[in-house]
């Protein structure tokens, strides 16, 4: 038996996205998005849909670009703290000691201490409801540490330590136990 | 050190939805997608990126209407099916023996068997590349199984028990252990 609990944003799980631009001092500045994900492979491009409000979405608008950094699970505290305080009044890259890097590919800011990095330049852009702005960024190029990388040469879920946002009891997980291969288990 | 692999798709790691449609017969069909999430809190919005030749693609664009049903992981195998197998060669809720519903809230149905449905009408429709549609869609009611309710009458993740997909090693895997609540580990 279902019931009913009106329009909710309700996903389960999300993504826990560090967005990263320059504002137009030349001030680079981090944000953390649930909201925004994969949304295209030919080209490989990210969908990402901060509030108009934030300082990192001013940023986006007059740059056009950005980048995605995917935090380890040992960063979790600096990740719930760039969600939290905004740019606007402090430079968080100082505030937390990290390390800002100008990208060669876009012109965003990535995190070094952050393990996997997307570099994105605007493609597409829409308002959405009263409060949000969403960005498509075509991914330019992907930046991984090397300590991190699977024997394959591409980043190795187990070892970037991604985790996921609840907005229901807004929590962070852990990714947990391997339960299957895709485009394998359901076939006939 | 980092290193460069080039532009991936390579967000770390993505939900899995399964999103519900009707064809212009009125057969419902439903295909799995983890380009989508939620990308808007008011009102409540989900963006979904199908690829223009899928089944559901072609019924969204004629229905302008779509439901995203969050799989338990006890589904993992009938999510597979449905991110394999095309709507245009068979009746994948029949294939599978699940229950389509009439939703009441927009024209899409959905998976009796699913935990958590959000029923969209879409609202704003976009071409990516050369091979992707996406869609937003605003949520107009969400449905929670009972048994997956918390004691606050929302979903709880524990019950509810999503998992994820990763695209480098196409995998999935389930939630892992609670790290720290969110907009709290990070205050100053």
């Amino acid at each position: 038996m279902k019931v009913s609990i009106g329009p909710k944003p309700f996903i389960q799980p999300n993504p826990v996205l560090v967005v990263g631009s320059y504002d137009q001092n030349g001030t680079p500045n981090i944000m953390t998005v649930a909201w925004g994900g994969i949304c295209c492979s030919v080209p490989p491009c990210v969908v990402i849909s901060p509030a108009k409000r934030a300082h990192t979405c001013e940023n986006i608008m007059a740059s056009q670009a950005f980048t995605v950094n995917i935090p380890s699970t040992s960063l979790v505290k600096e990740t719930d703290y760039v969600g939290i305080y905004s740019g606007k009044k402090e430079n968080k890259f100082e505030s937390l000691g990290l390390t800002p890097v100008r990208s060669q590919a876009v012109n965003a800011p990535y995190v070094a201490e952050f393990p996997l990095i997307l570099e994105c330049k605007v493609i597409h852009s829409v308002e959405i409801g009263l409060y949000t702005h969403q960005f498509i960024g075509e991914i330019v190029d992907t930046k991984v540490e090397e300590e991190v990388l699977g024997e394959d040469g591409l980043p190795d879920i187990r070892r970037v330590r991604p985790f996921v946002y609840d907005e229901v009891g807004r929590n962070y997980y852990q990714i947990g136990e391997l339960i299957a291969k895709a485009f394998s288990i359901g076939k006939k």
